[in-house]
């Protein structure tokens, strides 16, 4: 029987050869890669699309279809969005706008639509990341739609009525919450401020663990660890990266009581995508002031058994007492059913804005 | 001839094909890995060693010397870097401890080092990293040890007297400075602030773009930003980061003048790696108070043909006017030639310390 050492030796000259083999492989794919960037670039076409949402999609549902590794299909299909992400920065790296304040935060959702070899271009403001789309200045942009802690975000929503920017993707990003402070010891909080709605999601937690300290609502969590920073028996509700930039300590992870608590963001671009065969489309339309008139628009797509996956309305900016309602139902634009659907609820509809047919997002 | 869809979708077809094989070579792959992992923890022990910085080193050297790809061979390495990640995280993802402060920048030395399938734990100090290493809390731990902008960084060589912890790895992190402002146009900056030795390093590009215009001194660039984004005129030298953390334009990045601006970074752990074939050792020692003391130091690498790679000297905390010295030198501690310079060295020093021996960082 061969030793331990032995045995992790052959394992290792095993593991050697494959990866000369996964070399080998990427080494082609990189070079099929080129040659699609080549061809897309016959006679010197000012803008070539060589990144196709639906396609990337694709690849990432066949990873995670035929997964049968003792890897997760995620884990699997991260390393392909890697693979895909360094193939696509061969010819022109992606650049590729996000709102900058909660920093890593967004950052994140930019790397996992994009992977870590596209070009992340940081800007100021949501505004600025359709701006910068609209006038072509970076490829894509990354804005946040709605968040389990702050709801929808109303200046993407205005954003999305004037832009000439097409939502191309969706990026789903857990959210957790830790209870950060000073001191290690969680009898030494005599109180915990948070921004209301993480006061809200991690209620059951605060209650069963820290029975009678008082709950202080604030205007944001990362106000409330910098108010931890300062008083030592002050503990907040905020991320782990707010530990870091705060220098507290993590008294405790994941206290969030809903298992999932997300922020969802979307991905707008200048080119539509074409059906990857698992779609939404998103819309925003305004109604005629009269009964009946919603009930309208949702038996149009219910009789074509279109779901509607969100519908979330807010007064128009323009108009006292009216509406926008912005909507996601399930499949591609050029779906005949969809088609249908979205000509009639067009007559139907006082004002109507078509977003874009997006791939739905493979990546949990 | 092909027309231009029908060759694209062959190369597509060829790529679908790729893709299959390196899922199945990783596929393959993960369970060598799990393979190493079943044999190491044979008999239940309790601390497996299952991550070998050598080994990572070595497997990433042989990617980077068989490189032919249209890749780059460090694009290359960041993949299998990737590929390594996961795989080791499927057994048992990597604690690894950094200091939070500078958040995204020392996250990012980490995920260098490390792939993005490890487990980043933020701590508030950089004597909390060693702490959380030396009582077995994290796995490794990442800390700044020199840094173009701010010097050589007292309080690691201080950790690194009293830690139990061994050097494992050396990570190295470009820096780049960001003009970074309200406005847009350089034309409507009266004065730019800075770190002073972030003023220093981009001396030659202010002096062409700026002339004229007043520089001042700060305590950090982060301070310079903050003010930046208090007054419209204001300009400030920082990270990219920076940018979206203060919500300012970037006026012009890459404005350092040097090419090699850096920050070292040193990976510390439980376990000393064994020689990867190319290696660094790291050791601190004091000298008794005489002529020719730090000569005869010298002279015991020297005439063994061993370089000295840094040397860098610092007051000692306990006695005055005597001086700490931190030597790295090429080589293993293992290599006969280093251990008998070590052996001598030891003779002549006051004070001596061995840190450790580590590979030199596979990635640039």
């Amino acid at each position: 029987m061969a030793t331990e050492a032995e045995q992790l030796l052959q394992i290792r000259q095993q593991i050697d050869t494959i990866d000369e083999q996964i070399q080998q492989l990427i080494t082609q794919r990189a070079l099929c890669a080129k040659q699609v960037a080549d061809i897309k670039t016959q006679g010197g076409r000012v803008e070539a699309v060589f990144y196709r949402p639906e396609r990337e999609a694709q690849v990432l549902r066949a990873v995670k279809a035929r997964n049968t590794s003792v890897l997760s299909d995620d884990d699997m299909a991260r390393l392909f969005r890697e693979i895909m992400s360094v193939c696509l920065a061969l010819e022109q790296p992606l650049r590729v706008a996000y709102l900058g304040p909660e920093g890593s935060y967004t950052h994140a959702a930019v790397l996992k639509q994009f992977g870590s070899f596209a070009q992340p271009v940081p800007v100021s403001t949501i505004e600025d990341v359709f701006k910068v789309v609209d006038t072509n200045q970076v490829d894509y942009g990354v804005v946040p739609l709605e968040n389990s802690t702050e709801g929808a975000v109303t200046t993407t929503q205005d954003c999305l009525i004037s832009t000439h920017a097409t939502v191309t993707g969706e990026v789903e990003l857990p959210i957790h919450h830790c209870l950060l402070g000073q001191s290690k010891q969680l009898h030494t909080i005599s109180k915990v401020l948070a921004h209301p709605q993480a006061l809200g999601q991690c209620r059951t937690w605060l209650r069963n663990n820290l029975p009678g300290v008082k709950l202080e609502a604030v205007d944001s969590n990362a106000l409330a660890a910098k108010m931890a920073q300062e008083h030592a028996d002050v503990a907040a509700i905020a991320s782990e990266q707010a530990a870091s930039l705060y220098q507290l300590n993590i008294l405790k992870s994941h206290i969030e009581d809903a298992q999932n608590n997300t922020t969802k963001f979307w991905v707008i671009g200048r080119h539509a995508p074409t059906p990857s065969g698992e779609d939404k489309t998103a819309l925003i339309l305004s109604l005629a002031n009269e009964a009946g008139a919603l009930l309208r628009i949702l038996d149009s797509f219910a009789k074509r058994n279109i779901s509607m996956t969100r519908i979330v309305s807010r007064p128009a900016s323009d108009q006292k007492w009216d509406y926008m309602f912005y909507i996601d139902i399930t499949g591609h634009q050029q779906d005949p059913a969809v088609a249908e659907a979205l000509a009639e609820v067009q007559t139907n509809a006082r004002f109507f804005k078509l977003l874009g047919s997006y791939p739905v997002s493979p990546l949990n």
